[in-house]
């Protein structure tokens, strides 16, 4: 039996990081409020799991004002783009060795 | 857009309690040291899932005696191959939602 998860990439093991690269793969960009809000968790979780995806540049920050009010803006980079779907394929194929 | 991660499971969120339940799934009762090996984990690492998962009612522990060394194998309990397989499936739509 070959390791299931050899494949998987660490950095997007937490289920956060899961959901904000789900939710920036199939939008061009997304307020942190608007990830907030459709991940349902906390400023704090959210903040600390947006900071490490930058860090390792998979995804692009936008701060920005909307009104006299501040707007961040988040988007995938074209390598985030590449892990998270290599990420995909390896949790696919996990899955698939299942069956 | 709904929430991606809405129904993941949390207590499968480790790429190693994926691999351990993954290896389970497929084979009867595993060792700690077959465990360990495929996947290339460290004692204490593999230790602290192993207990979590069983705490959580989804893996169940036997300890016996090979010759004179102690043995311990693990298998997947009827609960925990329901919920893995329900972490499966919401893994599963989170990665066709993409699609």
């Amino acid at each position: 039996m070959k390791n299931p998860i050899a494949q998987l990439n660490k950095l997007f093991e937490s289920r956060i990081r899961l959901g904000i690269m789900s939710v920036l793969m199939v939008n061009e960009a997304v307020s942190f409020n608007d990830l907030k809000q459709l991940l349902d968790v906390t400023d704090g979780n959210l903040a600390s799991h947006l900071v490490t995806l930058e860090e390792n540049g998979f995804i692009k920050v936008w701060k920005g004002f909307v009104g006299r009010k501040t707007n961040t803006t988040y988007s995938v980079t074209r390598a985030g783009e590449k892990a998270f779907k290599q990420h995909l394929e390896a949790l696919e194929q996990m899955i698939s060795g299942l069956r």
